[in-house]
């Protein structure tokens, strides 16, 4: 045990300071969202940049360097102590590479490019987001330059979301998927034309709430640990290790949105759950892997679990029960069949689990392109409408619906976006260990019996913290590297004929 | 004008990122009454305790010291800018004395004493906030030790709530109340035996918020800078210039609760709005004056106008139309004696504003007792309900509606309560100001016309922000300093035979 006086006791109070301004900022960010009122934005971008300049400042003070460089000689620290100041000592390296100037004219930067696009996409014009956009890939460039890089700029930046991953992978991996899953997705497209008319019809918010809210309690969210709130894009958002929340948005004339959208948040948050947040409040042993792990417990619990006919089998009927003015007379296989409907769409997060690494391989596209330099932005809506030609067959007939619907940019995100395919192959993948393992699976699905489902999930996933990268950490959950054939398979088996 | 790069730029610039933590906190602080879920608690007042102790690190650093000491000395200063600069160094001055390790243990002294003190409250047994009590109390000591005091260690605490204001002036004031109001009060009792029971039935909360928040509006409040959420308190807190806050509480089988106290908070928050936030960031033109004049105009608000004939004599009818059934037979004059009832009581903030008054000395006799040490710990309870007796008739069968009832203490509050009172009377004093120089004052509360009245107490006190002493500030908006008659002549115009 470290006393608080200890190097150890010093090296945790520090990151727990850190911790405490992330933590803030997650607060502050999350009423933006969702509660604050218009005229409070005039402040909000500059409170937020302050918290993180001065989280990143403490990271990086030579003080705690001298610390952290002496803990990496002590003998005597524990397993866990060695893990925690080894991945803080790595991360020390990399944000050191970023002068206290750079930090905060990103946060500057980015506060005033999230107004632009915002306006931009609502005024489906490009042109007011495009000066905003090219500050920010100069700077992105720049950012990629200081921190180094093996072979592509993009892996210096993709690092932020999913360490290790390059281009290199990405492009093995989306290599199979144009070879062998692309294809497939379009005969799914023509073999798929469901009648689902049926979710678009008076879906009262609250009925909606009731039956997402029991469905995510099941699954072992506790509103003790967190809470819901409506807001304009759901998202989960952690402000301790006990208080992870998630934001819906309900449409009274669409049954699907919020559903999918809580149990999708509802994922995420059983994952931040699981972490052994308060043991390690801040550190690596503390913290999720990656974003694609992330990204991999929504998806499962999404797509794997509330969209798959055993989960419907048990469920249905509670919910024509809700709604039976709109459902009784659906048939459980049409319902399912119309929950799973695949058709090409310009809208990302509207896509369907088929479709949507289409949407992904766009924008890795093109911002590997941006990164590269082989793009510039002023022909990015372009380049963006070719690509959507190409791989969906359709052109957005303008930017609101092409190039400016996604927000991550405006943010400065650049190498996002592969992680939420790579959640999928992940989480197919952690589908197929779990079927070996767990005995009756889609009987569980089917009896909302979750807890089994979960603690493989903790025990393989969520209590590891940083403890391994995510390639070692599938290894040993699922006994291999990621193998995209998981996916397809999956894919397959409900959308091939065999499935559907 | 100063440029960022100027030493009153860099002045600024540092102010704001205190400011930018400081309203950070506020953000925390209000979800953690309003939206946080049970097992949040472990670690929020951790990270309130964070941005805290950062904050107060700031603002003592010595090179912001010596940024203070030479902007002193500069010449080309606007006149505004002197002033800041001039406050801003007495601010610092104090906050030197506080050591870092000080800031801390009361920060994590006053965060455990907040828990026992809830507890205590609710199971009305003092042992369990007895000794944080007893150590907030030795802290407190200490405290006013370290500041310095003229004559009484008390002086010293109440500085951070009504800078100037002393045990002296305190006691000059309640000397006039012991001999000319209290007796009054008891005489207003006796005779003040009014029917309120149509205020005790069902009014529905979504009616009530209704006929508030038409009210507030049209005091001048503007939901596109601020909100209005629920909590088990009613508090106003303010996150950035334009977003200040306020919270109600609703009791469906109560009427006055939710109004009145709504109307106050919203009286702190236009008090708020109209200080020049934006220009003064954080700075002292940009903040309020003092907690007294703040309650001044929530008071003014709630009592002088919101409890007023006139305000009634417009304002009844609509309120009859909402709820019909539990108003329509009852008169004007009823429902206005019925809002306005002199009752003794245990409960300070359920007290009329007449018997208010005596729940605040009796606080005042407390604290002053603890801090100069003629009273221990251990025998406030009996010294307290001792206090009741004597000034309300009254006596607490158990410590939760006697000495546990109030918040302040486990927030390591000492000085604050004069304050409340002070507010009276200095709204009192402004109330007759505004009536010599507003034509027709209590025709336009008649009509809801609210604009010429905010906009005299915009003019007056609110645009000044920490310009002048609340003293001077007083002598300013009225021509003479505190005058309690003000007060007293209120009252009996209200109360007394010729109000009655």
């Amino acid at each position: 045990m470290s006393a608080e006086s200890s190097n150890y006791g010093r090296f945790k109070k520090h990151i727990s300071k850190i911790t405490d301004l992330g933590f803030a900022g997650a607060v502050l960010g999350w009423d933006q969202q969702v509660y604050m009122p218009k005229n409070g934005a005039a402040h909000r971008g500059q409170q937020l940049a302050t918290l993180g300049t001065m989280a990143h400042e403490l990271y990086v003070s030579p003080s705690f360097e001298k610390l952290v460089r002496e803990l990496g000689d002590e003998v005597n620290l524990g397993d866990a102590e060695r893990t925690n100041v080894a991945l803080v000592k790595k991360d020390l390296e990399r944000k050191k590479k970023y002068s206290p100037e750079f930090v905060e004219k990103m946060a500057l930067t980015t506060s005033a490019a999230f107004g632009a696009w915002h306006e931009a996409k609502s005024k489906r014009d490009f042109s007011i987001f495009k000066p905003h956009l090219e500050t920010i890939v100069a700077m992105k460039r720049e950012e990629a330059e200081f921190l180094g890089y093996e072979e592509h700029a993009y892996d210096a930046l993709v690092y932020d979301y999913e360490p290790g991953l390059t281009v290199k992978e990405i492009d093995r991996i989306f290599g199979a998927l144009k070879e062998n899953f692309f294809p497939f997705v379009k005969s799914a497209i023509a073999n798929s034309k469901p009648d689902a008319s049926f979710l678009s019809k008076e879906y009262p918010r609250a009925k909606q709430w009731e039956f997402s809210k029991r469905v995510i309690e099941r699954m072992g969210y506790d509103f003790d640990s967190g809470r819901a709130d409506d807001a304009p894009h759901p998202f989960c958002t952690t402000f301790a290790p006990k208080d992870v929340r998630i934001t819906i948005r309900g449409n009274e004339r669409e049954w699907a949105m919020m559903f999918f959208a809580a149990v999708h948040e509802a994922g995420h948050a059983l994952y931040e759950l699981g972490i052994p947040q308060a043991e390690h409040y801040g550190l690596p042993l503390g913290s999720a892997v990656s974003l694609a792990f992330h990204e991999s417990q929504s998806r499962f619990w999404e797509n794997t679990i509330a969209r798959s006919l055993p989960f419907w089998k048990g469920r249905y009927s509670e919910l024509q029960a809700i709604f039976p003015e709109n459902l009784k007379e659906v048939p459980l296989e049409t319902f399912y069949r119309g929950v799973n409907r695949v058709e090409p769409s310009f809208i990302r997060v509207e896509a369907d689990e088929l479709t949507y690494h289409a949407h992904i391989y766009i924008r890795y596209l093109t911002e590997k392109a941006l990164i590269s330099g082989e793009l510039e932005v002023k022909d990015l809506p372009a380049f963006w409408n070719d690509l959507y030609e190409e791989y969906l067959g359709i052109r957005p007939s303008h930017d609101g619906e092409g190039c400016l619907q996604d927000v991550h940019w405006s943010y400065g995100s650049f190498g996002y976006f592969p992680t939420y395919s790579f959640g999928s192959f992940y989480a197919a993948q952690l589908h197929s260990a779990m079927k070996r393992e767990i005995a009756d699976f889609d009987g569980k699905v089917e009896r909302a019996e979750f807890a089994p489902i979960l603690d493989w999930l903790r025990t393989k996933v969520h209590t590891h913290g940083r403890r391994f990268t995510s390639d070692e950490l599938l290894k040993r959950a699922t006994g291999e590297g990621l193998n995209v054939g998981h996916f397809m398979e999956y894919a397959r088996g409900k959308y091939g004929s065999e499935g559907a």
